[in-house]
């Protein structure tokens, strides 16, 4: 499994060969892979990966192997759901196969990651068509963090899919992008594909989103979800919430784009969305740049959560979810998924 | 006349020396000195430069002199209104001498900084004394950029000062710093200074504001302003409104502390207040470092603007003042200098 790392981006394209689960794991919790949707695609090669490496010769051994790995994925990062729900699949689907002896168990283990991928491409082209139904020509759209391919691993991503989608049906979109500190998602990678999609754009800093709003430069925001709860509350890059409730103020409207993988019955609100903190540096010495002086102490929480209510629209592969919530999440996971 | 360089900091301690009012034009340009208050005390040294260095024997050539100095540095920076206010002091104390001779006018001119510095640095104790008032013994304090002394060239500055007091007092205080992109003022400066004074804080990203609000985590925000409309409108550093939004929605008290004459009762509302526009390198590349890719358009709006209806109340060395804003600080400005 070769996956980009992007950590290194915009100044260089590396890329990391991962023999097995653990590397893939360590590329989650260092970033070198992010974004929830290409979160999960990595963690389903990665279950693959245990069952191909394990010497198990009985299916037994071999699940508890796989198990094993997929509870330490579980550990690399909290607050994304996708990662959860790829190594229930890619395990639920090598247990199915149990019966068959443990050569079939590993077949079903790589059949099932290389179809979550599949997927996942299939669910970003069609989010990135959805979405882009909701921006109009000549549109100013505000996005924070990175939605793009490199978060999603596949089509356009979502909600720069969107965008992406929009500028190619001959749209003329203009994008304000949020540079997303602490690690800069939106200055390092977004602004970095939206120059090879030829999206026009400018960069901002994250404290420049209210004066844009406040001088009517700002059409819409759309941005992406790390989890979904049932009823509509979104947890997703540190800064999604000013954003959400700046846009509450000027009338200005709220997209989320995710996949239906990053919608999570089982947590019933945001209250219960577990939040990522991270390592102190990412704030006080980004990129290896000291900030502020020695000995200085930073709180690096790396997601918020933004209250349903909040929320103008949620665009999934499988449809678009307007308030209320609840039932309409619920109507989208349970039509199964040829839906969209 | 020396100024600390506020751009080499915290890593370095450097020091201007300024022969003349283009050197020190220069250096309230490059952000080399900043903060309203302490723009308003180097122009006013600028100004006495001016009249000190012109070779002029007539007070009506030397007068001109010090009126195209003061042109020039009503140029270098448009919205803190402290930089005209200097200007304007210096330029009138100057034309007043200029019955008793050229040197008359100079020795005006040096008086008439000198006062201004004196008077900026007792309005400074007086804000930092008044503004304590407002913060209780466990107070959380969220703050923006830098009101220290740094910015403020005297005391312990304004939104700073109010904290340093409230913590030399003897009550437990905790400071989150935001970290200001672009120029990072919080981060480098306002960090720096709280642990000269031994002030507990924490730093966060700008993005993080949203978040400490939903969790309960910020008691009160007190930051500065660069320009006081004459209807309580505030300019102050981008990144201000939304903090005063976000305060709102979580009914978090917004204060604002600044002297008297950072207040601009001939401009009516923040609608007139020019915002300065600064080089796009500072949001795309930070001290120099690169984080957007080559070629990305970047826009950089130095300051926003707060509408009145979201600020709890105005702290200045004259008194606390509350909304209806117009009424008190057009009374704020009649009751003159010694009305603390």
């Amino acid at each position: 499994v070769r996956i980009l790392d992007q950590r290194a981006l915009p100044e260089a394209e590396e890329w990391l060969d991962c023999a097995g689960a653990d590397d893939v794991r360590r590329a989650i919790r260092s970033l070198a892979v992010r974004g929830a949707p290409a979160i999960g695609i990595a963690a389903a090669y990665a279950m693959a990966l245990a069952a191909l490496r394990s010497e198990a010769g009985k299916p037994s051994a071999l699940l508890a192997d796989v198990d094993r790995a997929g509870r330490r994925l579980l550990r690399a990062r909290p607050t994304a759901v996708n990662l959860g729900w790829a190594v229930t699949r890619v395990s639920g689907a090598a247990r199915a196969a149990a019966t068959g002896g443990a050569d079939a168990v590993r077949a079903a283990a790589m059949d099932e990651a290389r179809r979550i991928e599949a997927d996942e491409e299939r669910a970003m082209v069609a989010i990135g068509e959805l979405g882009s139904t909701l921006i109009e020509d000549r549109a100013n759209v505000l996005t924070h963090c990175n939605t793009g391919l490199l978060a999603c691993g596949a089509g356009f991503g979502t909600a720069l899919g969107a965008v992406v989608t929009a500028h190619r049906d001959g749209k003329e979109v203009h994008v304000w992008v949020d540079e997303t500190r602490p690690v800069l998602q939106g200055a390092r990678l977004t602004a970095w594909e939206l120059q090879r999609w030829r999206v026009p754009m400018t960069l901002v800093a994250d404290t420049a989103a209210g004066y844009l709003m406040a001088t009517g430069r700002v059409d819409l925001v759309i941005l992406g979800a790390d989890r979904i709860a049932a009823n509509g509350d979104v947890a997703n890059k540190i800064g999604t919430y000013p954003l959400a409730v700046l846009a509450k103020e000027h009338g200005v409207p709220f997209y989320v784009a995710a996949p239906v993988s990053t919608v999570d019955l089982s947590t019933p609100t945001g209250a219960e969305i577990a939040i990522e903190t991270r390592d102190p540096d990412e704030v006080s010495a980004p990129r290896g740049v000291r900030f502020a002086p020695e000995g200085t102490w930073a709180l690096n929480p790396a997601f918020d959560v933004t209250p349903a209510r909040l929320v103008t629209a949620i665009v999934t592969e499988r449809g678009i979810v307007e308030p209320p919530f609840r039932a309409g999440l619920k109507r989208l996971l349970r039509t199964g998924k040829g839906a969209a």
